[in-house]
C-alpha cells in the first residue's frame, strides 16, 4: 500500500459536506487518505469507511483548528506513513460566522483568525516542506496545495466583517504561495465556493427540495471532482484561482 | 454522423496555438467541429486533417473578424449541420497589440474592438439563441460558452492600453452573461491565459528551447483539456473564470 | 483671460448631471472652460452661462461621439485658445444601455463602442498629447485626465452586458495610461460611480423625495468636487482610482 | 476646547511617517488628537509638540496591539474627553513582515494578526459604537473610520505570504463596515498605499536623494492630505478606498 501517494485534508466536519466528498473523490482516484479534523466519533467512522480494498485511511484529530495543533497532526500524519508521498494537501477548515459585526465577540474574532488564518498558516508550512522534499512527478508536480474559499473571499458584506476577512487572508496566502512556490513546481490553488452546499446541515435547514435540486445546490462531489482536476492539471497550465457555483445561483 | 455535438470555434491562426489544440481535443471527446478562422489555405488543411474517422468537421472562413462576418459564418454553421446540437463554442479570436499608446492609430483601435469585441458580441449573440432552443443535456446544461483571456484581462499595463480595454470588455461580456443565462442552464465560462503559449511564431520567436520546457511555455493542449474540463462540469458546480499558466511564470 | 488653465470636458448631457457640475466647479476654482458635447441649444446657453467675470468658456459640439469628431473637437478648443494649457480633461461621455443581452442590436453595440471606447481613446490621445508638450506644474504635473466609470465598470451584470463591456474597458485604459504616463508626470484617474445621479432626467423619474435625499442620491456637485480634489493631488500621492456613493447606497 | 472634535489614531511609530502627519493635519483641521501607540518617549513627546494654541492631544500608550491593548486605549480616550466627540478614526497601525513564507515563525503570524487584523477589529469596534451614538454632522456623517492599506492589500507576493494576508484581511473589514454602517451614515475608507513612504527609517536606508525626490517618494504629509478630504467628503458621493503612489512608481 505504501506506493499509493497520499492526499491530506484539514476540516471534515461530519464528513458529509465538501471535506468528506474530497476524501471519497481522491481514495477512488488511488489516494490514501489522511484526516485532520476535530475529535469527534464520526472522524473514525468516516476513515473506517474509507479504509476498504486497496485505500488506506487514518484520522488524526485535533481538539481545535489552531497553528500548534494542525502541525501537530501534520507531523503525525508523516510519522504513519513515513515512506509515503503526500501528493495533495487540501485546507477546507474554517469556522464560519455570518453576524453584525457589533455582536461579534473577542473570542469569535480569535477564533476565527485561529481556524481560517493561523491553522492554514501551519498546514501549508507543513504541506510546501513536506513537498520541497519530493521528486516532480509526471505531471511535472511536487505536490499541489488546495484550499477552499466562499463567496466571502472576494467581497465584504453587512454581516461577513470576520468571516470575509479570514476568508480574504486565506486567499491571499493562496495568491502568495502560488508565486512564491511555482518555481519549485509545487501547485497552490484557491477555490471560491459560491453558494449554499449540500450538507447534512443544510439540508435540515432548508429542505430536501433544495438539496435535490442541482440547478440551485452545490454538490460535495462536484466541488471534489473539481479538486481532482486541480491536482491533476500539468505545469504547462495550471489554475491559481477558480469558482463553482450551481446554474442558478445569483451573484 | 449527426448525433455528434458541435464544437464552434472562432479564432484559428494557422491552427498550431490554442484554436487548434481545442479543436483537436473536442474532435477526440466525440465533437464535430465548425471552425470559424480568416480565409486561408491552412484553415481548409486542418478542416480536412480533423476529418478523419467519425469525425466530421468544417471550415467557415471570413474575410476579417467584424460583427457581421461572424454572424454569418455562426449562420452558415447552423445551415452546415441542420440537425446536430452546437454544445460547446469557443471565442479564441483576438486582436494582440502591444504598443505604446501614442503609437496606436485609430484603425487598430477600430481593429481591437471589431475582433475583440463586436465580433464576441456577435459570437456570443448567436451561441446563446441557440442553446436556448437545445434541450437540457446530462450534465444540466444547453450549452457552454467559452472565452480566451489574458494576462491583460485583469491589468491594464504600459504597452498594452488597447489589447487590455478590449480583453475586459470580454472578460465583463463573460461575466454579464454567465450571470444572466445560468438560470437558462447555460454555462458561460472565461480562461484567463497568462503566459506565453506555444505556438509557430512563439517557437521561431523564443526558440526551441523556451518552447519544450512545459515549466515556462503554455501548452495548447494543456489550455485545451481545460477548456474540455469547463465543457465538462455539471450545473451543480460551475466555474466563471480560472486562469491558467505555467509552473515557473512570474505574476 | 489666457493665463487661466483650460478644463476640458466631454460629455455634458443637457448640464443638468456630473458634466455640468464639473464644468462650474472648475470654473469656480479658476480654469477656462472648453465644452466638447453633442450639439444642441443647452451647451450654448451653458456656455454663455458659465462665460462670467474672468472665466472664459466655448462650446465644441460633436454631431456624435467618436473617434473623429472628438478628435476634431480636441483640435478646435486647442486652436481656440492657442496658447493657454489644458490642465485638466474629464472625458464624462458614456452611452448607457440596461437590456437583456438578446435584445441589444449591433447599432447598439457600435454606439457603445463608438461613444465610451473609440471616443475615449481619442480624448485621452489628444489630451495626452498636450500635456506632454506642457511643463510640470507646482503640484508636480503636466495635466490630469479623468474617467467617469460606473458600477458596471466593477462587474457585469444581467442587464449591463454591453454597457459594462464599454466600461470595463475604459477603466482598462485609466489603469494603463497612468502606467504608461505617471513617469511623465500625468496623472490619470478613475472615479466609479456608484448609485443614482441627480439630473433633471433622474429627478423626473424617481422624483423630489429622492433627488433632494443627499443619503440616496448622489450630488453631481459632490462628484464634481472629488474630480477637483483629484486635479489638485500633488505628484507625491496620488490616486488611480476611487469610488463614489450615497451614504445609504446598497452594494 | 471641548467643542473641538477629537482625531484618534492607532499607529504612530516614532511619528516621523503617515501617523505623525496625519495627527498633525487634522490637528491644523480643528481637531484635538488622540494618539494610541507602543510606549516609547517619542509619543509623549510628539503629544506635547502637538498640544499647542487651541490644540488638545494625547497618548494612550500600548504596550502592544492587540484586541485588548487598543479597546482599554480606547476607552481612556473617551474618559480623557467625556464630553467630546470622537468624529475620525485611523487605524494605521500595522506589523509589517517581508520574508520567504518558511522563514516566517508561528510568533510572527500571531503578531500580524494580534497588530493587523484583532487590533483592528477592536479599533473598528470602539470607533462605530461611538459613532453610532453621535449626531449627524453637517456634512451627513457621524463618523469616519479610515484604515492604511498596503501595495499588499490587493495582491499576494512573494514575500509577503504574511503581510498581505492581514492587509487583505483589513481592507474585508473596511469594505464590510463601509456596507454595513453606511445606512447610519457612518462612513469607512481604506487608502492604498502602493510606495515607500518618507519616514526617518527609510530616509535612513534609501538615502536623501530618493526621500526628496516627490516623483519617487511618498510624502506622509500628502497621505495624511488625503485622510482629511476622505473625512471631509459630504454623504452624498463618498469613498470606500482609494489609492496613493508617487508618480513614478512602477505599479
Amino acid at each position: 500500500m505504501s506506493a499509493r501517494p497520499i492526499f491530506i485534508l484539514a476540516g471534515l466536519g461530519n464528513a458529509s459536506g465538501t471535506g468528506g466528498a474530497s476524501a471519497r473523490v481522491f481514495a477512488k482516484a488511488g489516494y490514501n487518505i489522511a484526516l485532520i479534523a476535530r475529535q469527534s466519533d464520526s472522524i473514525h467512522k468516516f476513515a473506517a469507511e474509507l479504509k476498504t480494498g486497496e485505500t488506506d485511511a487514518a484520522a488524526f484529530p485535533v481538539s481545535e483548528y489552531n497553528y500548534k495543533e494542525v502541525q501537530g497532526a501534520f507531523h503525525a500524519v508523516r510519522a504513519h506513513w513515513p515512506n509515503a508521498e503526500i501528493r495533495v494537501a487540501l485546507f477546507n477548515a474554517g469556522f464560519g460566522i455570518w453576524k453584525p459585526f457589533l455582536q461579534i465577540t473577542e473570542e469569535e474574532v480569535d477564533r476565527v483568525t485561529d481556524t481560517n488564518i493561523k491553522a492554514a498558516f501551519a498546514f501549508a508550512r507543513e504541506a510546501i516542506t513536506t513537498f520541497k522534499g519530493q521528486s516532480i512527478s509526471e505531471r511535472g508536480k511536487r505536490g499541489t496545495l488546495l484550499f477552499t474559499g466562499a463567496t466571502a473571499s472576494w467581497r465584504g458584506n453587512t454581516t461577513t466583517s470576520a468571516f470575509s476577512a479570514a476568508k480574504f487572508a486565506l486567499r491571499s496566502l493562496s495568491q502568495s504561495l502560488n508565486k512564491e512556490f511555482g518555481k519549485d513546481n509545487i501547485h497552490v490553488a484557491h477555490a471560491v465556493i459560491d453558494g449554499g452546499i449540500v450538507t447534512d446541515l443544510s439540508k435540515s435547514r432548508r429542505g430536501e427540495e433544495w438539496a435535490s435540486d442541482q440547478d440551485r445546490a452545490l454538490s460535495p462531489e462536484s466541488i471534489a471532482n473539481s479538486y481532482l482536476y486541480l491536482a491533476n492539471q500539468d505545469r504547462s497550465a495550471w489554475t491559481w484561482e477558480l469558482d463553482l457555483r450551481p446554474a442558478h445561483e445569483k451573484w
